[in-house]
């Protein structure tokens, strides 16, 4: 279990200091940077878009991991990868042609990702788990930071993983919501493999600490 | 002409250290801080939300002028005012029920504008204009940066202020796009109050510099 | 003054016994029965449909006075002019092809109306001022019954009569909103002659004693 | 079979009576009162929103069953909880966030379901088993009364009865749509427990045989 | 009135044999092609798109005259102007950023125009007069052949004519609906000069004698 | 493996002389002729509609086989049954209402048939199969002609041809997409019987050969 990455997600960092909130965490230990975009129609929250990531690109050195929560992500996929994306990843609840949105990505030279709500089953999703590098199983409905976990989402995991070692297949299983040093172990468990972290992490003095915390508590033995 | 007011946008500064951003224009000089809020449906570009302007919030004491790009703004009023609104200013063609929009601002303690696009005329607005606190004529179309100044915006000018006088109601006029030193003079002689500034003013070296040559332009004897 | 007609809308009745208060107020002098039809969507509220009305029609002999408040009225023309219409209104705000609406209303035998909201300028609709039977001029934002009188509307009211005689056209104007014997004499006075009252009529024991008061306010000499 | 319940739905009421037919029909033995909300863009048909149904509420005191066959259905989540609501049922197709709806019905205080079509496969909704309290099978296509019982639909009851078997949980499985003494005994077998009936009870004079005879035919022995 | 230029619509047309279609009528006097593009949203019908344009590019020398009766008209602009567009003409209805549209046809080195609706007055787009090189007025609504010339719509078309005088500004006014020898006089007299003319041409069996016919009316004395 | 049929696809035809291109088609073998209607809205792209379908029909005794890819089909059924349609087939994700739209094309008198994109899973459409007389899986993500064959809708074809043959129902299986020589072998064998081609039949100068070769590639001994 030592492969796993921990994704800080800017959506609970400070904004007034964005650069220094991003080089502080990879400092502290942070694998990935998560972005999460969001336009207030796919979700009722409106974030912040290709501008901002373009502007925290230069303070960090790690892969910048875009979450597209919008309407026609097909049509941000240009900018962000202007902006440096080194994953992005789109819902399919708002991809009608989700192969082609895939394709689009990858055309880009950025690597392309999947993710579905809490309530969408696996099976939406398994014509494309060979056209993907990462599925992200929400693990609360998104839109807002600091929501409590639903368990009900392990099993999704878990049958990720296991389509994963039947198939003879890679890709990487993040998890987005609610992950604490309480959640991780289950998640790490089912088979996830990248764990986003908001309020986990930016919510506390000591980002370092807090990052290890949850390191820890997937990979010391228990 | 001693009360007009410029109003750098964030648009154009460097999201890594937005606080300080602020802060630095408010030294250099600035009236109010102009926020462009876009959702990548109302405009083809999606910039932030709430969240991002809530970030600055403590780092100005300067009134926070929000510009809502998007569809459905009744919908983003109430965070906008909770993270400090001094002013909400929504577009005339994102608002079915304009009238009501506009009474739900104030409800919530904030002063209330109207924006037209360049292609909009101010007839269609007239209905509103004892409603309002603002007017904000775009003197490009609403979207991106870096746009030239559109000359037949002057004449929509123009008729506001004829408007105001004739009526002796009274409200601002602001204008967003292009606006330099070479501009500024002629909204300001067609009688435009707030002068929205993005990178004439973020993308100067020298802030303070960039707000004192647009505001010679418009105050100094020519 | 005597041709004022006093239509109470159904929106303030008590729909468990909807035929008997639409048989109260035809005994008690209403002229027209007022139908507010919403669809949540153009408006945020949803009322009822044509069932609805189909249901009352049996119950009362006045005309049935249609007011729709929908996306995409063309859809619902037929079944409302089935279940028994006199005039049906469509909101100009809601159709790209308002004069086809206006004339499908036509080809299915019942008279047709336009209406504008508070922000929404009388230029907006002259140009199918000659096709119509109807302007109904919003006093409040449509949605919602009890909602206080916007004087500023009186000037379309104005407008709108001048220009009947001035090109010698017909039409009713009829105002909807925060109507009362309060205001009813200056919407009178400024043109109007058909009044809807919702809560001004159902919203009182003696509905007969309420509109009585209302039609008082316009007709006596004051 | 003795915990059949039979709803009979007000879509085929007298409007113009609904406080007496909702009386009617609790005298003459249903269990629940099924409420179809339709907002003509969900489905092609408008019927009424939560103003009628809070009319009919002070005159029974069976359960209020809600059915919102409308888009974006959070929103009208308050005013029928308001309205009295016992359950309130949404559409899995109308639902981009279906675990956040049915969770924001519960922190309303009311009992949330979920309806599904009949070309919509139970798979799509097993993710959010665990969290309803009724599955409504929907056996024809929602919008009207008086259609035919569609029989492919039976295999979808028998799924989910085997879950729910299975996985040790429980919820309500309703059937909507062409019930009748002859269709009735099929969807019971099946596994469904709640029977919503809208021509067969309000089509009828005798509401009470004609509940009556649906009863008995799922309920005697043949 | 020597400078009148008809221009058949090929939604009249033979869409078995297309190019000879298009090919006879540039033989029988015809000045320009119209070109009429409908997606089935903007208007109730779906007609045909750049495809089947660049087909028939190479059967004639006519100016192709495209009339763009879609919603988002911006993103058919480049495939257009690739299929040899001399003008492309959007409708100010289907355009939250009109001006933004005229001016990214004419960076595409395509003349750009713009259409109103019977409904739609000339006010709605005086602020992008000076920015068109046609403005088509509907005298039908659009969306079928063979519809009746809409008389109302003259005094639009005065109106327009006079602006270009009082202003000094010149562009071509295009007349779409119900034109015959009939009409046309009329719209010509008003002001037009350009008439589209589809099941008037194509509709008949000699096309020459068809175009010679509504020439004659507007060119011969009286 | 005799019971293959062609379908070649008139969006790879030249619209210049369509009657003719379907005429050459049907002589030198051809079984279907495939239309392929995009509304630029489902897909980016806008090719054509009911018009042009009825112009060619006078032109062939073959079916006429049309693909929907629009939003809201339900709306083009009675146009293209009109105009002699043989089989109309609607996309899953663009049908709230499946059964009711494949149903309604029956009443009309034409076979009905669904179609799923690339990422779209079999599950999805496995309460309409009984109601079906074609599947189309789409080999290709729709839009636009000449793209390369996906392999991993292969498994799709077989899982189908397996249902057929489990549950003793029959229904023609269609694939659009990449069908050449190399690949329609491999779609035949998955259990595929219509294969439609574009570019490679109407892309070739002699067509016959090229449907020739595509049935030999499936039908003689390899």
């Amino acid at each position: 279990m030592t492969n796993i990455s921990i994704a800080p997600s800017i959506l609970s960092a400070d904004f007034a200091k964005l650069g220094e909130e991003v080089a502080e965490v990879e400092r502290g230990g942070a694998d990935w940077i998560h972005v999460d975009v969001m336009d207030g129609h796919f979700v009722p929250n409106l974030t912040f878009g290709a501008l901002v990531m373009e502007s925290i690109a230069p303070h960090t050195k790690l892969p910048l991991d875009v979450h597209l929560m919008v309407e026609n992500p097909e049509l941000y996929v240009p900018a962000f990868a202007k902006a440096g994306a080194h994953m992005i990843t789109v819902h399919a609840e708002a991809c009608v042609h989700l192969h082609r949105v895939l394709h689009l990505i990858k055309e880009h030279g950025v690597k392309a990702g999947v993710a579905i709500n809490p309530a969408t089953p696996v099976s939406a999703i398994r014509e494309v788990l060979e056209d993907v590098d990462l599925v992200l199983i929400m693990t609360v409905n998104p839109g807002f930071g600091g929501q409590a976990f639903i368990p009900g989402t392990l099993r999704k995991i878990t049958e990720l993983r296991e389509w994963k070692q039947e198939h003879g297949i890679d890709f990487h299983i993040e998890v987005d919501g609610g992950v604490t040093s309480a959640t991780a172990p289950l998640v790490v468990e089912a088979g996830a493999d990248v764990l986003v972290a908001g309020s986990a992490v930016f919510g506390k003095v000591d980002r370092r600490a807090a990052m290890a915390e949850i390191r820890d508590s997937v990979t010391l033995p228990r």
